[in-house]
């Protein structure tokens, strides 16, 4: 292979900034120059080139070189060698408070995911990650959406997706993800757990490169103890949908109970996890791989990966930021982009 | 002191057996012959000499020496100075089918519960340690009660109790435990998460010697993100509860993010955590504390601690089954009688 076509293979992965006043401006500067990542993919940071400047001055961190406009990059889009950023010039860096929720950051956040996932669908980018937004100022800024999952699931037509969270210890998909407490039985049914086991074998096999092997987990205590807990949910709704998937050839069992599913036996005889509500899926998953874990979207038109924490609003434009969750996930969309 | 003394001040631990189908009796045969133990406490199995002989045979561990029936109990119960086993004579040792949910030893189970109870009450043991019970043989014999814990609760008279599990990596401590998933936010209230919150920080202070530090998590994902999540529980319950504990002193707080709340590094600057309800707090701990854990039940006037795994059936009777959750759910004991 010559030195041009490897860098034609090399996959170009869209990188939205995320909301200026978080995290993600400092994380996109310190993924640009990481040359251990740049030589297997091309970042392309979707953001403001003005705030990635005032946001490197302030973190002694260099400030970005390649910067194109949307003019150019309707030009010249596939034709970039470098790690490069798209300075979408939503918002000016002076207006930007660091550590403030505030609804114009909020839009910029969106602009940027707008236009990453626009690129995508064009086919000028091989897949998106994802910085982190911040749910409030997204919410300031009128944007109907509780989270990235719901923007992509909405703005790509897709007729089912999910939330998915893989690390190298645990990987968790979610029937039900940004919604209240109380409000999850309401959105169990036996259609949707089905399609999340669907999906999530369908993704574990793409990233796995074999039949994987799943668990789903009930949604009562001990599931329910065979209906002494619950309303039935385990039986009614989770057992079925185990049975379907099983006839269509997946392997998977449960409905377990939620808290013996994670014990490290069945962390290792499982490649993911089948879960029922945000928080069932999180919680393991952070505490065994916080800053190593990669957020998925399945069930997409285009690949979306991102990282697993929020914006850290007390840490922004500090310096301290780790980017190991945006580089994870980098990796992770150039793979799934090749599967 | 005196070897005669030395006796006297050890501990004096009542071990209910558990479901004579489960791996109950195999653990009591193993802690009455741990030496490291009974150097430290002296455990006083509650159960069934009977079949604790059968499983002896059966797994190939000597059989216990010292049996006492309850009329020899009754007289001597003081004066015991070994390690025994206290013969209550509920269910005949051929009746028990291994590996069984069964009314009959759900009963037997119970019994030695009452007995263990009443003898903590009447001063004749310092403390009770319980061995794993199967909930569905409970409700088969007719038990009104979701578990230890409400029996306890309900046998002692105690006002106030709640759940805790404690290991060295992580606590937690439960406002809501046996119920089904959808009936948590009713039973929530700021009245019950104090109490709680009081419970825990008692107990902590009695473990740790030392003032504790707590974490308090929300219900919702996100804590509700300030509402956009929920019905508002961490706002109108749970920062009121947090509040008030914190006027009386107490080193509490949250309501934190429950996915985030139990990262290394609160785990590390909090001695436990209160949860919302069951799953909450045993998945984390369960996936980092499997076996080592310990249930203790707060609030009552007489000690109880527990395993922290259930009947294991699929194991009953093998050989295979561990010890160590119940050998520290005996020293725990101990050391909260001591206290």
């Amino acid at each position: 292979m010559s030195n041009d076509e490897r860098r034609q293979a090399v996959k170009q992965i869209a990188v939205t900034m995320g909301d200026p006043a978080g995290i993600g401006p400092e994380l996109c500067l310190r993924l640009l120059y990481d040359t251990k990542l740049t030589e297997l993919v091309r970042p392309i940071v979707f953001g403001d080139a003005g705030v990635l400047r005032r946001v490197a001055r302030q973190c002694g961190l260099p400030e970005p070189t390649i910067v194109v406009d949307p003019r150019q990059w309707q030009q010249a889009s596939c034709k970039l060698r470098q790690p490069a950023v798209l300075d979408l010039q939503v918002i000016e860096a002076d207006a930007v408070r660091p550590g403030h929720v505030d609804a114009a950051t909020g839009r910029a956040s969106y602009c940027y995911i707008e236009a990453a996932i626009a690129a995508a669908l064009a086919g000028t980018v091989d897949a998106v990650a994802t910085g982190p937004i911040h749910k409030e100022a997204l919410h300031a800024a009128g944007i109907p959406y509780p989270g990235h999952t719901e923007i992509f699931a909405a703005q790509t037509g897709a007729a089912r997706s999910c939330m998915m969270l893989t690390s190298r210890e645990i990987t968790c998909s979610l029937v039900t993800t940004h919604i209240g407490y109380r409000d999850v039985p309401g959105q169990l049914s036996v259609a949707r757990i089905l399609e999340v086991i669907e999906l999530t074998a369908e993704a574990m096999r793409r990233i796995r490169g074999e039949l994987p092997r799943l668990i789903v987990c009930g949604l009562n205590p001990h599931a329910g103890e065979h209906g002494l807990f619950g309303d039935g949910e385990e039986e009614r709704l989770i057992a079925p949908a185990v049975d379907a998937a099983r006839r269509q050839g997946i392997d998977v069992r449960g409905p377990l109970p939620p808290d013996t599913a994670f014990l490290l036996q069945h962390r290792q005889a499982a490649d993911a996890f089948v879960c029922m509500y945000h928080d069932q899926g999180l919680i393991p998953l952070k505490a065994l791989a916080f800053d190593t874990a990669v957020n998925v979207t399945l069930g997409l038109p285009i690949v979306r990966t991102s990282v697993d924490h929020g914006t850290a609003l007390d840490i922004a434009w500090s310096g301290r930021a780790a980017a190991s969750s945006l580089v994870q996930a980098v990796l992770l969309a150039a793979r799934l982009a090749t599967a």
